[in-house]
C-alpha cells in the first residue's frame, strides 16, 4: 500500500466520531464538542499530525485514566489582567479553550488578559486560540510547552519540547495574519516521514545520543535530540533555545507545570520522566483588544497594506516568493471544507479500532 | 593599526561624556542620564554595537535636527493594561524607558501592562528595559523594528529589520534569564567584521541583490539582504520571518509607527525610505507581575533549578556546554564594572570628534 493512501472524509464525520468517543469516556457533551472542534481545526487547515492522528492517544490516555475526562478547571491566582489556572489533570483539548477564554474575557474587560495554565495536557494546534481572539477583534497569543524532544545548543540530550508560539493580527478585507511556529529547526513529523522512506536527513535538524549530527533519521529517533530553530551556534541556534526556554517558562514555571525535560510523556511508549516538578504540561494564553491600542478599523487597513507590500516582495529566483503567514493554512482549510479531509489508512486503521472497542462505528 | 587596538575607560568616564553630549542639544538632565544609561549597559554588557560606538550617530540626527531633544512623550490612547505613546520624535534612548516604566507602572496596577510606541527613534539594546523590569519582580518583555536589513523567506530584497525581542526571568539565588535575541539568522556586526578582514561569510547569513546565496560580505552590504533566523525553508526559515514580522506589527501597525521596509533610517548614509506609512520607527514593551501569577519565592526557586537542571545537561562533544541566556553579557558587566570597557580606536576617534565639535574635551 502506498504511504499516502488514504480515505477523504466530510470534516463533519470526523466531528461527530470525535465527539462521540470522548462521550464514551463521560465527557460532557458541550466539552466533547469543544475538544472535537478543536483537533477538527487541525485537520481542516493541513496539519493532519495534531487532529485525528492524535486521536488513539487521547483514547490510551483515558483508557487508562491518566487523563481525567470530567476536569474541575479552576482559578488559582489572578488579578485584573491575569491568571492562573489549574486545569485539574483534563484534556487539553477542553482546558485550553476555557483558559483562552479566560484571558479573552480579561481583555475585553480591562484591554489585556493573560493566562498560564498547569496540570493540562496536549491542547492541539496553538492556531486554534489565536483564530478565536480573532473573532473578538483580539490579538491573541498562544503557548504550550510538549515532551523532550529538543536538546538546547551545544546540548547532547532531549531538554525541551518542540514548544510552539502562536499569535494572529487580522486584517480588513485581506485574510488574517496567522503564525503558528515550533520552535524547532524542523519538525518531528519531517523525522518520522524520513525514517518510513528510508531518507537521510539534513545537517541541522537532529543530533545523535553522542551529539554528533544525526543524517540517519534514527539516530535522532532512538536516543538522540532535535535541534532549536537556527540549529548551530553560527546560525542562530541559541536563538531558537531562547525561544524554547521563554515558552517553556511562561507555560511551566509561571503556573507551576512541569518544565524541560520533566514534562509528562503524551504517548504511552514514552518513559515517564524520573522528577516531578509540577503538575501536568503546561500553557500560556494572551489576548490584547486591539481597540485598547488603536481604532480596529485603521489596524485591519494598514495589515491589509502590509500583506500587499510583503506580497509584493522581490522574489528569490527560484522560489514561490513571499507567503504571508497563514497562507498555506487558509488555502488548506478553504478546500478541506468542501472536498473533505484525507486521512492516511494508518489513521483510518486507528479509528476504526477505536470504533470496535467503543461500541461504535466508522466506515 | 591592529583592528582591535582600544582605550579601555571606566563607565562613569563615558556615561559622563554622553550626558554632556546629549546636554549639549539641549536635552534635558534627567533624560540624558536616562539615555546614558541605557548606553552604558550596553557597553558594560558587551554588546558593544549598541553602546557609545552609536554615539556619533545619534550627534549627526541632533545636528540636523532629525531627533527632537525636548519632545512631549503623550498616551494616545489606553486602557487599564495597555497604552499606546506618541514618543513626539524624541529619543528612543528616552522615549523607550518612559514607554517602559508606563508598562511597568500599568503591572503594578492591574497584573500586566503592555505599551506599544510610534514616534520614536533607536532605543539601544532590548535587554536594558527588560532588566528594568526586574527590579519590580516583573517579568519585562522588549520588542523593536529597526531600519531594513532582511529579506522574508523566499524575498531577494530588505523588507524587515533585525528586530529583535528581549524577555528576563528573575532566580532567587542564582542570576536571572535575560534573552535578548535579533530575529535575522546573525548580526549585521558580522558582517561588518566579515568585510574588514576580507573573510568570507557562511551560506545561510545573507543573499545578494539577485537573492542568490552570498559569500562575499560585500554582496550583501552593496544591495542584497539578510536572511532570517532558520535561513532556509528547509532549516525553518520561515519561522525567523514570522517573528520578525510578530515584532514589526506588535512595534509599529498596532502604534501607527513605519513599519516593513518604511522605517525610516538610523544613520545619514542611508536612504530615506519611498512611503511613510506612520510616524517614526516603533518600540513594544510588556511587564508582568509574577505574584499576579504565582508566589515570587517560588516562582525563583523553579528558576534556580531550572537553571542547574539545564547547566548539567550533557555536553555537545567540542562544545563549550550548555550556557544560560543572559551569561555571557552578565560576565561581561560584571568585569567591565570594575577593569573598564575597551573602546576600538575609530570609535575613540568619533568620541573626540563630538568632543570637538561640543567644545568639550575626550581624552
Amino acid at each position: 500500500m502506498s504511504e499516502t493512501a488514504s480515505i477523504t472524509y466530510p470534516i463533519g464525520h470526523l466531528h461527530q466520531f470525535v465527539v462521540r468517543m470522548f462521550a464514551h469516556f463521560g465527557v460532557p457533551e458541550d466539552d466533547a464538542r469543544l475538544a472535537a472542534d478543536v483537533l477538527a481545526r487541525a485537520d481542516l487547515r493541513g496539519i493532519d499530525s495534531h487532529g485525528v492522528a492524535r486521536l488513539h492517544t487521547y483514547f490510551d490516555m483515558l483508557t487508562l485514566s491518566r487523563i481525567n475526562p470530567r476536569p474541575n478547571i479552576k482559578i488559582i491566582r489572578e488579578s485584573p489582567s491575569t491568571a492562573t489556572v489549574d486545569g485539574d489533570n483534563g484534556l487539553g483539548l477542553v482546558v485550553g479553550p476555557k483558559a483562552n477564554k479566560i484571558a479573552m474575557d480579561k481583555a475585553d474587560a480591562v484591554g489585556s488578559g493573560w493566562v498560564s495554565v498547569s496540570n493540562t495536557n496536549h491542547y492541539g494546534i496553538a492556531g486554534y486560540y489565536v483564530l478565536e481572539a480573532l473573532k473578538r477583534d483580539q490579538i491573541g497569543w498562544a503557548m504550550t510547552n510538549t515532551t523532550k524532544l529538543v536538546a538546547p545548543l551545544w546540548g547532547a540530550e532531549r531538554m525541551l519540547g518542540t514548544n510552539p508560539i502562536a499569535i494572529a493580527f487580522p486584517g480588513k478585507v485581506e485574510p488574517a495574519i496567522v503564525i503558528d511556529m515550533a520552535t524547532s529547526a524542523c519538525a518531528y513529523g519531517k523525522i518520522e516521514i524520513a525514517k518510513r522512506r528510508n531518507d537521510t536527513i539534513p545537517r541541522g535538524w537532529a543530533i545523535d545520543r553522542l551529539g554528533g549530527d544525526a543524517e540517519n533519521p534514527n539516530d535522532m529517533i532512538d536516543g538522540g535530540a532535535m535541534l532549536p530553530l537556527g540549529s548551530f551556534r553560527e546560525m542562530g541556534g541559541h536563538k531558537g533555545y531562547c525561544l524554547a526556554s521563554m515558552v517553556d517558562i511562561l507555560c511551566c514555571v509561571l503556573s507551576g507545570a512541569n518544565w524541560g525535560p520533566w514534562a509528562p510523556p503524551f504517548a504511552l511508549r514514552q518513559e515517564i520522566p524520573k522528577r516531578s516538578v509540577g503538575k501536568g504540561i503546561g500553557h500560556f494564553f494572551g489576548a490584547m483588544r486591539i481597540d485598547a491600542f488603536i481604532d480596529p478599523d485603521e489596524f485591519k487597513k494598514q495589515i491589509d497594506d502590509w500583506i500587499r507590500t510583503f506580497r509584493a516582495t522581490k522574489p528569490m529566483p527560484g522560489s514561490p516568493g513571499v507567503v504571508i503567514p497563514g497562507d498555506p493554512e487558509r488555502e488548506a482549510e478553504r478546500e478541506r471544507a468542501v472536498s473533505g479531509v484525507p486521512v492516511l489508512m494508518p489513521v483510518v486503521d486507528d479509528l476504526r479500532d477505536i470504533a470496535a472497542r467503543i461500541g461504535a462505528k466508522f466506515d
